[in-house]
């Protein structure tokens, strides 16, 4: 079984509110279905969608005030119209995607998944289906309710289910030496081991600054994957071709995360 | 704790092809919110939504054919789609709805919920959270999948969750003698028996037909919760203020189902 985590980079344009990258979700919805019928679990980020409801009613902090409440519906509620596009196109793809809300499933223990049942996600698989999910608001043990990312979801999945593969369709080509979409000279790592992103995680909590471009809460995130054996990829959803080169198991521009 | 169960008679335009009442919808969410804060679970039916695809792909049945996959995804995404408008009118009326979907936590054994973890809904109860679910296409043990009603849903919550009552919410009166919309003569029964109920299944399924005009079912179900001790109440929530006046424990036409 695979995870193709899609980034809230990809699905959507990021800088216009609420707009869905309808041209890539398509794109990469015949990408998929193009590489063949498989065991797959989609998961998607928020982008445009989730994060600016999320931000402007500070979910992911948990709760400190009533108003919250109708944030935290809201913001799922944004990210539920954001997975009926990314559905509808894998319907239209020929796929049998099945939309399965994280916060109808999962309640997190201060911002972690610690102990979630899963079965319902390769119940779907076991039928052929193809279940999508997405980064979510969700109820909260310790904070009545916080924001889960796609990530922290996709590499939990992984793990639960015992996933052989991990990929992480992001908008640049993996983990770079520096921020490639500011730095010329930043070179693509091909092959990250765990002990060196962790290394690079440290720094960057220690300079208060991330120096891949946003990469390491990723990695960070996607180390728990690779730390158990689980192959983790990344990868540029946004070049065509990309996903399904990658799906197929063909060499793409990427970066391995290994244990 | 109550359960508004709104049938999808009355947040649909049953007639017409995928289209939501919303005068009824944005009325009923402004009746709940004068009936002011309750720990309040609503539930709400497919109607012209959901049940012309379930129909098309005959989903109830359970799994015969592969094109069945997207018809299940297709009648799920359609139930959704309703339950964001009735999300979004009960926000705009000032509830802090917050929509859980059925089968993203419940998975039936054939047709029928026999072993579910409702505790996602008891912890939003808990967080001053309106859930508000629906009838649902969902996962099936013996049949890979099938419909949930919004009437099973909700007796099985009112259950599991001890409700003190059940309102459920139709486009007539409650249960009446004889089809109220065909048979003039037809009178209201204000308290129903659960013996008497069970007759009047019985000799519906005998004669394959259901003298109510398509109350049979709801009450058959709308049974289970009131087996152990909870009221049942059928009211007529296309009549402005009824809903209202059933929350604050007014007076209205209805049928009270007793044990």
């Amino acid at each position: 079984m695979e995870i193709l985590k899609l980034g809230g980079s990809v699905v959507t344009k990021k800088d216009l509110p609420k707009t869905p990258n309808t041209e890539a979700i398509k794109r990469l919805a015949s990408e998929v279905a193009l590489a063949g019928p498989r065991r797959l679990v989609i998961v998607h980020g928020g982008g445009s969608y989730g994060h600016p409801l999320a931000k402007e009613y500070d979910i992911a902090a948990g709760y400190s005030s009533p108003r919250q409440l109708a944030g935290f519906s809201m913001t799922h509620q944004t990210m539920v119209e954001l997975n009926g596009i990314v559905v509808e196109a894998l319907l239209d793809a020929g796929i049998p995607a099945v939309s399965i809300a994280p916060s109808s499933f999962i309640v997190t223990e201060d911002r972690r998944i610690v102990d979630a049942d899963f079965s319902i996600v390769s119940r779907a698989l076991d039928s052929n289906m193809v279940p999508v999910l997405y980064g979510d608001a969700v109820l909260d043990s310790a904070r009545k309710f916080t924001i889960l990312s796609g990530d922290q979801l996709a590499a939990r999945l992984a793990t639960e289910l015992g996933a052989t593969r991990v990929i992480f369709g992001v908008d640049v080509d993996g983990v770079f030496t520096a921020n490639p979409k500011l730095v010329k000279e930043a070179k693509l790592i091909e092959e990250l081991s765990l002990s060196k992103m962790r290394g690079m995680v440290r720094i960057g909590e220690a300079l208060s600054t991330d120096v891949t471009g946003g990469m390491l809460g990723k990695i960070n995130e996607a180390g728990a994957a690779a730390e158990v054996g689980i192959e983790v990829q990344l990868v540029n959803a946004l070049k065509p071709g990309v996903v399904n080169a990658a799906l197929r198991g063909d060499k793409v521009p990427c970066t391995w995360l290994r244990r």
